[in-house]
């Protein structure tokens, strides 16, 4: 078990990893809530659902249950789990606890946040991807005409990351997680990125290599959330990949590729784009293999390039006409590059030439 | 004109009261923002919307409009208002001006603290009881189970109170606003209270009065939320007459007694409670007095007190089984006080049968 301890303007909470967390989760609740609200989906509460609840104890817990998927996040959901909290009598001191991958860590996050104007909640990720998104407070729903574009910065009172939840993932969702630890990699050191490049994913990971690279992936996005916690400047090295990879999921149409596999391509155009605009030789081979060995999906051809630019243009990120792209100076060295739509244009053709 | 800085948690914020600030906006504005969206009512906006926009000058500005009165507090207001935010292409360096009183700076304010996860906003207040709800970072919507049950806790960029705006307002909407400055006297000196005592609000008040007593009441305000922004503690001196205050207001129907009005009557009760369990004499009397003076309404009669009880238990501050209340040990020296039903019980029916 291995605990990180993460410091924000308001608060300070500990992200615990390790196995079998969720069973014995009463022993690692900050405060001796009296009533709590698991907020979960269909698919993980039908396999941990029961188990949290023994792990809680002789409390009065409830649970809200919503569909898996993307598409839950929405205003509707929102508002019938703030009703359930209600009829469930949750007080300002009651507790919400996050069952499961990063949707259901932005529902129930964005919920907790504004419930009487806020209450705590805990994240219990379920997904590798969670890794990512149950750190840093950034809680949320989607809106019909983008995402995550109602939320919160609204960080929990606590992170209980059991990997044993992770043993029973499938290879997509696998693939989708370690996209993000990869981009932990790429922005944070040489040591870290050759590790993940020496990762093989076709085979199961060992507890302790996915407990280990966990961990550092977690302490980098720490590092940079502690220091700029509401995205006015570094924190914005974290979108890596995430301009191209948020254009590419979106048109492809959600579900039908994984935020990480999108991001993945986004972090491999990334390195074609710093090599070209710092002269810097970058690793775009080795993560080119890498995915390919990976079975990560690297075409582009089927993608209209101007959609991509305007869907790019679309991102809250992009403040102004220009789109701004996270680039590496080197390997452990990122930096927000404002890019030209002519030349942005020209690379993504070379690009889909290379990859096809 | 006058300015209260107010320093909260996160940041620092300016309130600036005087006439004719409305026409002269540009100069408040902490930053040169080139997307603003303005958030009324119907009946504020036919009245100052030019006037603000002309204020504004060569800016891109927007403006929506939702009808006056608290059941526009709604979470399908707030979701329209959002929609309305992202056709204008508002984005994260863009801001929300909130014109208009409580109803409106709450909704508003709500939409700002969770669009693209916060931006900035600006309250214009119009109304005397507005001086109250623009100060200390609390917004909200209602749920249809009780009133701000959606909320966030954040402060806004600047207050601009222009006390022209309070020129035409309706006698009633007078005695609601005047009621929370006579809290803010209650809960802070003598000689502040005394002062309100000596405020006849059946006359015209004058400009430097109404300026005066405005700022005296939004520097107790902002003593109390600069030390305790969550109502962790002594922010809940502030709920002082709002217990019963809360429970009469939705008993008699929203929009059948006002909020101030509803609150005049729960200060009253609290001062008789306050006599009997703290054995200090309080100015029952001369509060009774100012009252139907200036013509508000006292009756309790028509309330069934076993009902406002459960109100007050639904009462979000009701942590538990027992009611908390705001009590005064002496004036200007507010304590919280957990009583018991039964005491409850005889205290109001005591209470109605002095005021009838």
């Amino acid at each position: 078990m291995e605990t990180v301890s993460i410091r924000t303007s308001t608060n300070q909470y500990d992200v615990v990893v390790g196995n079998g967390l969720i069973e014995q989760i009463s022993n690692f609740l900050p405060k001796d809530y009296s009533n709590i609200l698991v907020i979960s989906d269909e698919t993980v509460y039908e396999q941990y659902g029961e188990r949290i609840k023994n792990g809680l104890g002789n409390r009065k817990i409830a649970h809200s249950i919503v569909p898996a998927g993307e598409a839950s996040k929405n205003i509707n959901n929102y508002y019938k789990l703030l009703t359930n909290a209600l009829n469930q009598e949750l007080d300002r001191k009651a507790l919400i606890i996050a069952l499961g991958g990063g949707m259901i860590g932005d529902l129930a996050g964005f919920v907790a946040s504004t419930y009487m104007r806020g209450i705590d909640f805990i994240q219990v990720p379920t997904t590798i991807l969670a890794h990512d998104s149950s750190v840093g407070g950034k809680v949320a729903i989607n809106h019909e005409k983008g995402k995550n574009m109602i939320g919160s910065f609204y960080p929990p009172t606590a992170v209980i990351y059991d990997i044993n939840t992770l043993r029973t993932l499938p290879q997509r969702e696998i693939r989708s997680g370690y996209a993000e630890i990869m981009k932990h990699g790429l922005i944070s050191s040489h040591s870290f990125f050759e590790e993940c490049l020496n990762t093989d994913l076709t085979n199961t990971l060992s507890d302790q290599t996915l407990k280990d690279q966990l961990v550092k992936g977690i302490k980098v996005k720490a590092d940079i959330v502690q220091r700029d916690e509401k995205e006015s400047n570094i924190r914005k090295f974290l979108n890596f990949g995430h301009t191209l990879g948020h254009a590419i999921e979106a048109e492809a149409g959600y579900g039908n590729m994984t935020h990480g596999e999108a991001v993945a391509i986004g972090m491999l155009f990334a390195l074609q784009l710093s090599e070209t605009i710092y002269h810097k030789p970058m690793p775009f081979d080795s993560l080119y293999e890498w995915m390919k060995r990976n079975k990560y999906p690297v075409h582009v051809k089927g993608f209209e390039m101007s959609r991509l630019i305007k869907r790019m243009k679309m991102d809250k990120k992009a403040e102004n006409a220009n789109i701004q792209m996270v680039l590496l100076q080197d390997i452990g060295k990122p930096s927000v590059y404002t890019i030209d739509d002519n030349v942005l244009l020209t690379q993504l053709k070379k690009f889909a030439e290379k990859v096809g």
